[in-house]
């Protein structure tokens, strides 16, 4: 099949879609979870084709675990299906509306943005989540994950496609590209006509090719290289809870720290505490600004500058002393990615100047960048953490895959 | 000077334009709208030159019109910036906010976009425009005109810089490209780095090179290929009143009636009406679907099908007979550029399934499309018409030239 032909029938199945209402929607969720139940030994045969392939491979262990299914987390992304059945559906909201001098009565609907296009790597999860918001949405969804869940994403769209075509849904509305070749994918890049908007979901490198060659919107995001700045008056003991937090609770997320900033101020009392109590962590501090007989422990690194402006997405930080505030901006303007930048501090005035000056997703005072994260932000779910300024910016819910249509109703009406 | 020195300059500008309140960006526009005034002959005599060149280009007398500036044109444009400055300012605004269960205070606040690149074509009061809407919401602006718009350009921008200086705002808050080289041109759009959102004004052309060539998030819009449907319980005197409004109020603009489609059921009554009446108001009728005698008519010409997903821009008028909704809304879905989509009804179903089923910014149950236009929809300015669907779509107001950032705060808060 052509990328063409895929995608002019994402078009005419999003079409059909968006004449569902969210009860009708719904049924289908249910019907997907309660098949991917059902054929949950189908799944794990599948699941282990694609681990047999990767082992042959010599995948890492760490991305052999990411692609691996089990009855559990079948059942953990069956409950995530019902999940999202249960939110609130954004789309026929009104944003607003009124009657305007003309006599023209108008209204801003919500309404799904048609067909979503979204390029993702190893977990097979994302294949069920993505089409399970798309659906709960309205939109129709085109996956195309990577060839190491070739089988698994086989076999997982295959149910949903059942699912879909059971509760009377078109079952168009989710299809996988499965075959590899990149100037399919670049052929798919260019098909604006009949997709509305492409969410890749992996490394820099991915966006940054999405960037350059597709001509469908794209957001670009996921990608988190965020700082925490202890400003002098922070209470110091408390900082390192919020530090080991950031840090520590899930190194490998995109709100996790990745470097921190010490003002000079209290850089002498505070480095041999930081010291002391990461590296009980596990902690691999990178840093040139620790006092010499502390540069000798082991779990002290040197800083290697060109990790600045990457995520370290393990156990390892970036301490840099700054002198003060618009030193501590001017590195985060540098080096960060926009995603989620912290200050403690007890000076009103700097936290302000923080918020105010700091141009990124989230901004925090006295809190954990960890927070930036749909479900923590009280959206319900996330489909992805946009660090990007247009549509929407941080943790993106339900209602980002939707737009709006401005609906005008009139008696004849003519405008003067 | 380079594209990268110009972006990073803008960048800079932006950066210290976000810390000015409203007060003083609006000082900057009255001062801006005085320059204008005061230089008046300056920008004249300019203008003069731009005008002398096109004449040796054997520019068409139509743009050299939109070329011209006059003394009535200047106070025009100085009172629109006046108005600008009237205009209530989104940035700062809360757009929702709470206290999580966490204990975590959030709160989306609005804030300028950063740099914003506009690239357009003849209109000089376009450089104006553009630059006080940008400069009311906080953003820096590079504006890229044509090159039949140099010396205008190159003046007008002298007044802005030297009015920004004056009232204490950066002066390269507003920037000018005034070298016409496509390389430039190709360099500029590649700045995603520095350059938020990028907002082309000018034909389908120039929109394609910019969704094929920009790594900057384009904001696509402003063709208007915008259909009326007349369905059969239509009240057909006052559906006559209706087209011609959308077509003959002022035809040049993308809000306005290109084709005009009838069911076939109130046809042969209807063509002759309207053959009569659209005539007589100097309307040339595109059809192969008129009764032989009046395809003789010499205001009645055989349809182009290569004119349907055209913008006519003049007093022209496809005509195509429809056999009842399906196929009219198959019709727009096909050649349509979901701008603006009228239908002329007195059937409430059926009503409500075009507003349903028509993808379009703006559709209309009995009313002229005329209506879509910032102005009209009670935005206060308009930035462009967008046509896409992602961040702003139909007319953009002020609001769609800024982003948000959640703000959070907490005591030393940390996840679970």
């Amino acid at each position: 099949m052509t990328t063409i032909t895929l995608a002019k029938q994402a078009k005419q199945a999003s079409i059909a879609l968006a004449q569902f209402g969210n009860t009708q929607k719904n049924q289908a969720l249910f019907a997907i979870a309660d098949a991917l139940e059902e054929r949950c030994a189908e799944i794990l045969a599948a699941n282990q084709q694609d681990i047999a392939y990767a082992q042959t491979q010599g995948i890492s262990p760490a991305i052999i675990d990411r692609l691996l299914l089990t009855p559990e987390r079948i059942q953990e992304i069956a409950n995530d299906v019902r999940n999202v059945a249960k939110l609130a559906d954004p789309v026929g909201q009104i944003i607003d509306g009124g009657v305007l001098d003309s006599g023209l009565k108008i209204q801003r609907q919500r309404v799904p943005l048609g067909v979503i296009l979204t390029i993702y790597e190893s977990r097979p999860n994302v294949t069920i989540d993505v089409a399970s918001l798309c659906l709960k949405t309205g939109n129709a969804v085109i996956l195309r994950g990577g060839k190491e869940t070739k089988f698994t994403n086989g076999i997982l769209v295959d149910v949903v496609q059942n699912a879909l075509e059971q509760a009377g849904l078109p079952k168009l509305a989710v299809q996988a590209v499965t075959d590899p070749d990149r100037n399919l994918l670049l052929a798919l890049l260019k098909l604006d006509r009949y997709i509305d908007m492409l969410i890749p979901r992996g490394g820099a490198g991915l966006h940054q090719f999405c960037k350059e060659n597709s001509t469908i919107p794209v957001i670009v995001g996921g990608i988190g290289v965020c700082h925490l700045y202890v400003e002098q008056t922070a209470d110091l003991s408390r900082a390192i809870q919020v530090i080991a937090n950031a840090k520590t609770q899930r190194p490998s997320t995109c709100n996790t720290l990745e470097t921190l900033l010490v003002d000079r101020a209290i850089a002498e009392r505070f480095l041999p505490m930081l010291a002391e109590q990461l590296t009980t962590l596990n902690v691999t501090l990178h840093s040139d600004d620790f006092p010499s007989e502390l540069q000798k422990n082991a779990n002290i690194q040197p800083l290697d500058p060109e990790k600045l402006s990457q995520e370290w997405l393990s156990l390892d930080l970036n301490v840099v002393v700054v002198d003060g505030i618009e030193q501590a901006i001017e590195h985060i303007r540098t080096y960060g990615s926009q995603h989620s930048e912290s200050i403690l501090t007890a000076n009103y005035a700097l936290a302000q100047q923080f918020v105010q000056q700091v141009d990124a997703a989230a901004v925090y005072i006295n809190a954990s960048t960890r927070f930036t994260d749909g479900a923590q932000f009280g959206l319900g779910a996330e489909v992805a953490v946009s660090t990007q300024k247009l549509h929407a910016r941080g943790p993106m819910g339900l209602e980002a895959l939707t737009t709006y249509k401005w609906v005008c109703e009139g008696d004849y009406l003519t405008r003067v």
